[in-house]
């Protein structure tokens, strides 16, 4: 699988990849263990700080990885990548070593303990920004720290789910710049 | 503009829609006064109850009518409604009557006083579920109490939007439901 390389990118501006809707792999770490999973369920919440809402059940795995070590990083996968997302979302951590089972190469974050996932031309390096709708409603807000994006490509083909699995793949793309009024961009 | 014949729709797959990320259109209404926004900042947080979440900044003139009458009706526009969606995103309702400006057709909602934008074909009537974060982070709760769908087109081409007047339009669907495990369907 392709890696890419990655250059420093302004928090401020990850609603650029993520505002869309796309699926994305969520990694995490905590005394020794790691894991991935596939997530659609999430929204920018705040420019500055940068903040971003992801509902995550206790049911998965990774559930007490990331509430525990208050770290996660969430990485954004392409098309090409649909069948390992929908592997990685369709087995537990709990059974299988999945960074293993689907060849994911990892490099290491700058700010969490998280890997960042090599395969996937964005990821941002999240810590937990508060944790008080955690229980009632699995929902993490995170402040984003750090963020990497690839150069090319500029607009990355990302995939966006429907359940019954079922994905819309991201299409064209079309500016209205003109039509805005400055401080609205 | 199209006008939509829709029919009601499980609330618990309202995800099909929201999941993969759209623009929506945000209908309200509180002692006499209406209005619609623009919203990009949502989330699915739970299937049943059928729980969203929407960020909406406490500076939009909706934000108000949404807040005393804890109701909303949430409408997808499709690509043909980019300008008005760009639109209804750059002026303030505090100015103009939006339904009017973008020549909006509306219809009685079921459960809530909000219209439904008839030539969005889907809309979903939400009632708040959860107040408690209105404050901290502008993030409502709602709960999705009727859903109202047109039966074609299936696959509505959506807006999604990157920031800087830039949107994704929805693309290809494609399915990978034969790699499932019938429990995560």
């Amino acid at each position: 699988m392709k890696r890419y390389r990655t250059l420093d990118y302004p928090v401020d501006e990850v609603r650029r990849f993520l505002e869309p809707g796309p699926v994305v792999l969520v990694s995490s770490a905590w005394k020794g263990q790691r894991n991935v999973m596939t997530l659609g369920w999430h929204t920018v919440l705040a420019f500055t700080p940068s903040l971003l809402g992801t509902m995550i059940s206790s049911g998965n795995h990774s559930f007490e990885l990331i509430r525990r070590s208050r770290q996660c990083v969430i990485n954004l996968p392409t098309v090409d990548l649909l069948d390992t997302v929908v592997g990685i979302g369709n087995c537990s951590g709990a059974e299988v070593d999945k960074f293993e089972r689907f060849g994911l190469d990892t490099t290491p974050a700058h700010d969490v303990e998280a890997p960042l996932l090599a395969q996937c031309p964005a990821s941002f390096e999240c810590r937990l920004h508060d944790a008080s709708q955690v229980k009632r409603h699995g929902l993490f807000i995170w402040e984003v720290v750090k963020a990497h994006v690839a150069k090319v490509p500029k607009r990355p083909r990302t995939l966006h789910y429907r359940g019954d699995g079922q994905f819309m793949l991201s299409g064209a793309e079309v500016s209205r710049r003109r039509l805005f009024k400055p401080e609205m961009l």
